[in-house]
Protein backbone atom coordinates (compact mmCIF):
# COMPACT_ATOMS: atom_id res chain seq x y z
CA UNK A 1 0.00 0.00 0.00
CA UNK A 2 1.36 3.35 -0.86
CA UNK A 3 -0.74 6.64 -0.54
CA UNK A 4 -0.22 10.41 -0.98
CA UNK A 5 -2.26 13.44 -0.14
CA UNK A 6 -3.52 15.77 -2.71
CA UNK A 7 -2.31 18.56 -0.85
CA UNK A 8 1.17 17.37 -0.53
CA UNK A 9 1.33 17.23 -4.20
CA UNK A 10 2.73 19.78 -5.99
CA UNK A 11 0.33 20.98 -9.03
CA UNK A 12 1.20 22.24 -12.48
CA UNK A 13 -1.22 23.49 -15.16
CA UNK A 14 -0.81 21.76 -18.50
CA UNK A 15 -0.74 23.44 -21.99
CA UNK A 16 -3.90 24.02 -23.20
CA UNK A 17 -5.65 24.96 -20.27
CA UNK A 18 -6.76 27.87 -18.03
CA UNK A 19 -6.74 28.53 -14.33
CA UNK A 20 -6.59 24.64 -13.63
CA UNK A 21 -4.38 22.78 -11.31
CA UNK A 22 -3.34 19.07 -12.14
CA UNK A 23 -1.57 16.95 -9.84
CA UNK A 24 -0.84 13.16 -10.70
CA UNK A 25 -2.30 11.32 -7.68
CA UNK A 26 -1.63 7.49 -8.53
CA UNK A 27 0.30 6.76 -11.36
CA UNK A 28 4.25 5.48 -11.76
CA UNK A 29 5.79 6.30 -8.78
CA UNK A 30 2.69 4.47 -6.84
CA UNK A 31 3.61 1.50 -9.03
CA UNK A 32 0.30 1.34 -10.86
CA UNK A 33 -0.12 -0.69 -13.66
CA UNK A 34 -3.57 0.07 -15.17
CA UNK A 35 -4.87 3.15 -15.09
CA UNK A 36 -3.96 6.87 -12.94
CA UNK A 37 -5.91 8.37 -10.79
CA UNK A 38 -5.00 12.41 -11.06
CA UNK A 39 -6.79 15.82 -9.73
CA UNK A 40 -7.91 19.04 -11.63
CA UNK A 41 -8.87 21.87 -9.55
CA UNK A 42 -10.46 24.56 -11.91
CA UNK A 43 -10.84 28.13 -10.65
CA UNK A 44 -13.82 30.35 -11.50
CA UNK A 45 -13.71 31.06 -15.28
CA UNK A 46 -10.96 28.59 -15.79
CA UNK A 47 -11.30 25.66 -18.13
CA UNK A 48 -9.68 22.70 -19.70
CA UNK A 49 -8.61 22.58 -23.38
CA UNK A 50 -11.69 21.11 -25.45
CA UNK A 51 -9.96 18.20 -27.13
CA UNK A 52 -10.16 14.37 -27.79
CA UNK A 53 -8.13 11.77 -27.66
CA UNK A 54 -7.94 7.68 -28.12
CA UNK A 55 -8.97 7.04 -24.45
CA UNK A 56 -11.37 7.37 -21.99
CA UNK A 57 -12.07 9.62 -18.62
CA UNK A 58 -13.86 8.49 -15.55
CA UNK A 59 -13.78 11.41 -13.69
CA UNK A 60 -15.58 12.05 -10.07
CA UNK A 61 -16.66 16.21 -8.96
CA UNK A 62 -15.11 16.09 -5.36
CA UNK A 63 -16.81 19.62 -5.33
CA UNK A 64 -18.19 22.88 -7.20
CA UNK A 65 -20.06 22.88 -10.48
CA UNK A 66 -19.47 24.20 -13.50
CA UNK A 67 -20.64 22.68 -17.41
CA UNK A 68 -18.26 19.77 -19.72
CA UNK A 69 -18.64 21.18 -22.99
CA UNK A 70 -19.49 18.34 -25.68
CA UNK A 71 -19.24 18.12 -30.02
CA UNK A 72 -23.27 18.31 -29.42
CA UNK A 73 -24.46 20.70 -27.01
CA UNK A 74 -23.00 20.42 -23.05
CA UNK A 75 -24.09 19.29 -19.63
CA UNK A 76 -24.29 21.25 -15.73
CA UNK A 77 -21.94 18.99 -13.46
CA UNK A 78 -21.85 19.15 -9.87
CA UNK A 79 -20.40 17.48 -6.59
CA UNK A 80 -21.23 14.03 -6.93
CA UNK A 81 -21.15 13.36 -10.46
CA UNK A 82 -19.43 10.55 -12.16
CA UNK A 83 -18.94 11.06 -15.79
CA UNK A 84 -18.03 8.53 -18.35
CA UNK A 85 -15.90 10.49 -21.37
CA UNK A 86 -15.90 7.95 -24.30
CA UNK A 87 -12.21 7.58 -26.32
CA UNK A 88 -12.83 10.18 -29.08
CA UNK A 89 -15.30 12.46 -27.41
CA UNK A 90 -14.72 16.15 -27.94
CA UNK A 91 -14.70 17.40 -24.15
CA UNK A 92 -14.12 20.23 -22.28
CA UNK A 93 -14.43 20.75 -18.59
CA UNK A 94 -15.02 24.16 -18.28
CA UNK A 95 -16.34 26.14 -14.36
CA UNK A 96 -18.58 28.99 -15.18
CA UNK A 97 -19.49 28.67 -11.56
CA UNK A 98 -18.09 31.51 -8.78
CA UNK A 99 -15.88 28.41 -6.44
CA UNK A 100 -13.61 26.13 -7.62
CA UNK A 101 -14.68 22.88 -9.26
CA UNK A 102 -12.53 19.98 -8.56
CA UNK A 103 -12.67 16.72 -10.08
CA UNK A 104 -10.58 13.55 -9.63
CA UNK A 105 -9.90 12.00 -13.77
CA UNK A 106 -8.89 8.44 -13.84
CA UNK A 107 -7.43 7.24 -17.75
CA UNK A 108 -5.75 4.32 -18.65
CA UNK A 109 -2.20 4.14 -18.25
CA UNK A 110 0.00 5.73 -21.23
CA UNK A 111 0.86 3.74 -23.57
CA UNK A 112 -0.98 0.47 -22.44
CA UNK A 113 -2.62 -1.08 -24.97
CA UNK A 114 -5.75 -1.60 -23.73
CA UNK B 1 -20.44 11.46 -22.47
CA UNK B 2 -22.63 9.72 -19.69
CA UNK B 3 -22.91 11.17 -16.02
CA UNK B 4 -24.57 9.91 -12.93
CA UNK B 5 -24.50 11.57 -9.48
CA UNK B 6 -23.97 9.13 -6.33
CA UNK B 7 -27.36 10.04 -5.01
CA UNK B 8 -29.22 9.09 -7.77
CA UNK B 9 -27.31 5.30 -7.38
CA UNK B 10 -28.93 2.80 -5.10
CA UNK B 11 -26.68 1.29 -2.99
CA UNK B 12 -26.06 -2.28 -0.95
CA UNK B 13 -24.13 -3.74 1.23
CA UNK B 14 -21.78 -6.33 0.07
CA UNK B 15 -21.13 -9.51 1.99
CA UNK B 16 -18.48 -9.44 4.37
CA UNK B 17 -18.72 -5.55 5.16
CA UNK B 18 -20.18 -4.09 8.12
CA UNK B 19 -21.78 -0.33 7.60
CA UNK B 20 -20.79 -0.18 4.24
CA UNK B 21 -22.60 1.49 1.72
CA UNK B 22 -21.53 0.58 -1.84
CA UNK B 23 -22.61 2.04 -5.62
CA UNK B 24 -21.38 1.48 -8.53
CA UNK B 25 -20.92 4.61 -10.76
CA UNK B 26 -18.94 4.03 -13.82
CA UNK B 27 -18.98 0.28 -14.61
CA UNK B 28 -20.85 -1.67 -17.65
CA UNK B 29 -23.69 0.24 -17.78
CA UNK B 30 -21.75 3.87 -18.66
CA UNK B 31 -19.80 1.65 -21.56
CA UNK B 32 -16.82 1.51 -19.08
CA UNK B 33 -14.25 -0.66 -20.91
CA UNK B 34 -11.18 -0.93 -19.26
CA UNK B 35 -12.12 0.12 -15.81
CA UNK B 36 -15.02 0.86 -12.67
CA UNK B 37 -15.08 3.51 -10.38
CA UNK B 38 -17.22 2.75 -7.33
CA UNK B 39 -18.49 4.33 -4.08
CA UNK B 40 -18.10 3.21 -0.73
CA UNK B 41 -19.68 5.24 2.44
CA UNK B 42 -18.20 3.47 5.52
CA UNK B 43 -20.53 4.62 8.91
CA UNK B 44 -18.82 4.86 12.23
CA UNK B 45 -17.77 0.99 13.37
CA UNK B 46 -18.13 -0.09 10.00
CA UNK B 47 -15.43 -1.65 7.84
CA UNK B 48 -15.04 -3.80 4.74
CA UNK B 49 -13.79 -7.05 4.67
CA UNK B 50 -9.89 -8.05 5.39
CA UNK B 51 -8.83 -10.09 2.11
CA UNK B 52 -6.87 -10.15 -0.78
CA UNK B 53 -7.51 -10.49 -4.73
CA UNK B 54 -5.58 -10.43 -7.57
CA UNK B 55 -6.49 -6.71 -9.01
CA UNK B 56 -4.85 -3.63 -7.32
CA UNK B 57 -7.38 -0.50 -6.19
CA UNK B 58 -6.49 2.66 -6.75
CA UNK B 59 -9.00 4.56 -3.73
CA UNK B 60 -9.46 8.78 -3.18
CA UNK B 61 -10.76 9.74 0.34
CA UNK B 62 -13.77 11.88 -0.77
CA UNK B 63 -14.84 12.81 3.47
CA UNK B 64 -14.09 11.95 6.86
CA UNK B 65 -10.91 9.53 8.41
CA UNK B 66 -10.23 6.13 9.45
CA UNK B 67 -6.98 3.70 8.85
CA UNK B 68 -6.34 0.67 6.45
CA UNK B 69 -5.39 -2.67 8.31
CA UNK B 70 -2.62 -4.59 5.99
CA UNK B 71 -0.75 -7.68 6.89
CA UNK B 72 1.91 -5.86 8.79
CA UNK B 73 0.11 -2.75 10.75
CA UNK B 74 -2.18 -0.41 9.48
CA UNK B 75 -2.40 3.29 8.42
CA UNK B 76 -4.42 6.30 9.28
CA UNK B 77 -6.19 7.39 6.35
CA UNK B 78 -8.23 10.88 5.88
CA UNK B 79 -9.90 13.30 3.29
CA UNK B 80 -7.74 14.23 0.22
CA UNK B 81 -5.72 10.77 0.56
CA UNK B 82 -5.03 8.68 -2.92
CA UNK B 83 -4.31 5.12 -1.97
CA UNK B 84 -2.85 2.35 -4.08
CA UNK B 85 -3.77 -0.99 -2.89
CA UNK B 86 -1.13 -3.75 -4.98
CA UNK B 87 -2.81 -6.63 -6.58
CA UNK B 88 -3.08 -9.62 -3.66
CA UNK B 89 -1.76 -7.15 -1.21
CA UNK B 90 -4.12 -7.74 2.01
CA UNK B 91 -6.24 -4.72 3.38
CA UNK B 92 -9.38 -4.12 4.92
CA UNK B 93 -10.81 -0.15 5.38
CA UNK B 94 -12.09 0.45 9.11
CA UNK B 95 -13.50 3.51 9.94
CA UNK B 96 -12.91 3.99 13.92
CA UNK B 97 -14.11 7.75 13.90
CA UNK B 98 -17.62 9.29 14.69
CA UNK B 99 -18.06 10.32 11.01
CA UNK B 100 -18.41 9.10 8.01
CA UNK B 101 -15.65 8.09 5.91
CA UNK B 102 -16.19 8.00 2.15
CA UNK B 103 -14.09 6.53 -0.35
CA UNK B 104 -13.74 6.29 -4.06
CA UNK B 105 -12.28 3.25 -5.13
CA UNK B 106 -11.18 2.27 -9.36
CA UNK B 107 -10.82 -1.31 -9.99
CA UNK B 108 -9.93 -3.13 -13.54
CA UNK B 109 -12.78 -4.21 -15.20
CA UNK B 110 -13.46 -7.23 -13.92
CA UNK B 111 -12.62 -10.18 -16.29
CA UNK B 112 -10.42 -8.29 -18.73
CA UNK B 113 -7.00 -9.43 -18.78
CA UNK B 114 -4.82 -6.78 -17.32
Amino acid sequence: MKKVNKNDVEGSSPDGTNGVVFRQLVAEDLGAPNFYMRAFDVAPGGNTPKHSHDWEHEVYVLKGSGKIVLDNGEERISEGDAIFVSPNELHQFVNDSPSELSMICVIPKPGREM
